[in-house]
């Protein structure tokens, strides 16, 4: 038997099993420009004095989980109770993941399973940074029935961050450069949509060597020879570069704080061009904080440019072939002034 | 009215109008490895202990004006007074850019306008870098004529920087490693062309990376769709590419620090290979400064390689369909010894 | 005669002859980043800490010699004695190379010669990083026979480097996250096979980025219409991916230490795709040290992946059209418990 790893498979998962991550990093200049440089964000607060993006954060913290989780995964189904944590990364800092299976379900198909884990990155003193739950799609080794078949786990989830777990960093900055478009968080109303206009087409290179960046191997990213000449772009590179083009209408944001959930309905592939869209859910002025939170819908498109229809009707994104990505967040805004009602749809 | 920025058009402009940057920036290794990743760029000064080289610095603060000023841009049509302070950016700097309406002209056609921008480059302690003016075509919202069709502002710009404004940095090194190359400020004559050789094919993905690396977002250089399938290369690229090559030839450059204007003449798509060659259009000594001065013409062409043709007359960039760049700009270079004579063609 | 560099030729060499390096350069987190971003390595101890990976410096090393020494090289032919020092190479380090030329041979066709070079990078102290010997043949300038032709000097080089000669670290770090798959040095037999699965395809950037990461310009890398549009990838990419591939039934290594030899037996281009494997050839415990040393054979296949014929017979790299690279290297592993048992094939 050759030593080369291909990966754990559905009957390698208990309930309760901890997975700690085989490879900790430490970013710092060099990670944060390559992120910059590959996808193009420009909000001002991951563009200075060193401060980690959250989702820089975010795929370094997943890309350790998969040598353990998700090498065989058929499908990454989902995410849920994503939150960033108040203590804020910074260059130089080191990121260390924990994960624990919390759910498990054998499909009937006896093919495949879903595997619920609960991830935490933490930095080098241990403070929580991130967590959040995912949940893949992980084919079987063998044909024989588990347990997860009669009997599956599958964990209680929240639908949605409330926002009182939500907890900007003690320090977090408000300034508005004065020549800044002058949108804040009193200006956003539940139900508007924001189309941000700029399209990115995804190239041959930029997708592999982002997913690299993260030392996320999962060998369909790279492997042209594995997928008949079309590797799969990861969901995390559309994830960030819609994120990126969310900015525009949204330029005075500090950050996004919650992921409340997340789907990757269709593939993209290089070659495709990603255009978005936001609608706003739902706004919350966190009582007294210089910043309200914004619960906002992205949504991230190919080939096709959602201003172009602007009053178009969205159903789910699994039914509209050129909805990529579907991820519901709260951002932060600063206010003008203290503001104290919450508004929802 | 959806917030997603379209970006100011000729009339949204004003004589006098400050337009400050909203994102600013800090360099850092990150930042440099990059840059040298995408350029080649291989100038000893700019390859050792966090020296910010002159192009990152001036791309990085005309990207922080894109926002604002050119994403209406029809075209880049000049650059003029580009002169890099004495003050020497290192890695850990913040990158802060303000702007400064100083000419509004409407075309004929009424369809566009052009705008004159003066930009200043300041460190957190507030202290200039660079300074430059350049003028784009912007396009107009509407069709209505403005006052800026009859009674045009021109500002009055130096056609050629001055050598006495010219200033190397106190403690600029004038070391030359003993296996250099051994050209010094003395061997350069008014009128000597040297061709560069190496050739640079421009791949579909590197020249996006580079324009994001400075969070320019111009839709024009990343978007397929909108493009018929052809991008158009950002010119900051195409002149750090140009300015790469020419280290050969040049091998003990200490920087340019100044350019007197440039013309993109023509563009640039992926696949296009560039070559350049420089001539030198004057010698200055500095007075008694360790280095002197070498006014060059950097010429960059695509597919077309000038050291086949070596006698080739060169009339107007325009009238040359492989000239893609011409850049008339000072270089610093080490001198042999003390020498006081000043040579111009 | 223009200044452009146009390189040496076989002429330009002479015995005993001191190559010093013309652009020093300091590696930091922008290096590290770069490297991850391109290769994927997911070595633990080159992930955290600004610990430099062997392999960025050896291209670093490599990239600094080739304007004098391998600007008309028609091929590189081998490597020997290249050895890791102890001393760690980390962020911040500034890098200088010297070289001396300790060989020559003129070949029987009158038309280029074989230079060996040894070549020595050490760190702003002068302390020696890494050393080697590399030979290439060089095109010739004229057809005048030289000396090396009747007489040449070639150079007694040790097939191998003596375990006696691997000296880990002092600090080494010998600790296995919890979650790491087992296997430590006890555990790997000379003979055994590992494959390690992942495909990685070149694309047309990367390679590019790559190379110029590391400021080496050699032109066939760069330029299409000079290489009839399909650029040679450089040698040293394909042994980082190689290596990167490697750490998959490797994952505790500390480290490659010493390359006893290796051959680019064909070439790489962008669309090609790259798997491996790795034979161990003899196993070492280094007396009483916490590592001992693994002498492994790293293969590269492009477009067939090793794992699909395991028993497949490999004679001379040579002679396998999809072999693209051979490197017979020493590699450091933790051991579980002090072990002293020397094992060879």
């Amino acid at each position: 038997m050759s030593k080369g790893w291909t990966g754990n498979f559905f009957e390698d998962f208990s309930l309760g099993q901890h997975l700690p991550c085989p490879t900790p990093r430490t970013l710092g200049s060099g990670e944060i420009a390559t992120y910059i440089a590959l996808t193009g964000d420009r909000t001002a607060a991951f563009s200075i004095d060193g401060t980690i993006h959250p989702l820089l954060l975010f795929h370094q913290v997943l890309g350790q989980t998969v040598r353990h989780a998700s090498l065989n995964a058929v499908a990454n189904l989902g995410y849920a109770e994503l939150l960033f944590h108040p203590v804020q990364a910074t260059a130089g800092d080191t990121i260390h993941t924990s994960n624990e299976v919390i759910g498990l379900k054998e499909n009937s198909s006896g093919q495949s399973g879903i595997v619920w884990l609960k991830s935490i990155g933490r930095n080098q003193e241990g403070q929580a940074l991130l967590s959040y739950v995912r949940w893949v799609m992980v084919r079987k080794r063998e044909s024989a029935q588990t347990q997860w078949s009669t009997s599956p786990i599958i964990p209680a989830l929240a639908g949605t961050i409330s926002p009182d777990q939500v907890r900007p960093s003690a320090d977090i900055s408000t300034a508005i450069p004065a020549s800044q478009i002058g949108w804040t968080f009193e200006d956003y109303q539940p139900g508007e949509r924001i189309f941000h206009h700029d399209g990115h087409t995804v190239t041959p290179g930029d997708h592999m060597a982002f997913t690299r960046l993260f030392q996320n191997s999962a060998r369909v990213h790279f492997d042209a020879m594995h997928t008949d000449g079309k590797p799969l772009v990861f969901g995390g590179y559309v994830m960030s570069i819609g994120y990126a083009q969310m900015l525009s209408g949204m330029e005075n944001r500090r950050g996004l704080v919650a992921i409340n959930s997340g789907t990757h309905a269709h593939p993209v592939h290089a070659g495709d061009t990603l255009y978005s869209m936001t609608e706003v859910l739902e706004t919350d002025p966190l009582g007294d904080a210089p910043v309200g939170a914004l619960r906002c819908r992205l949504r991230v498109l190919k080939n096709d440019n959602p201003a172009q229809d602007p009053q178009r009707t969205y159903g789910s994104p699994r039914d509209m072939p050129s909805v990529v990505l579907e991820l519901d967040l709260w951002e932060l805004m600063p206010k003008t002034q203290t503001s104290s009602t919450r508004s929802t749809r």
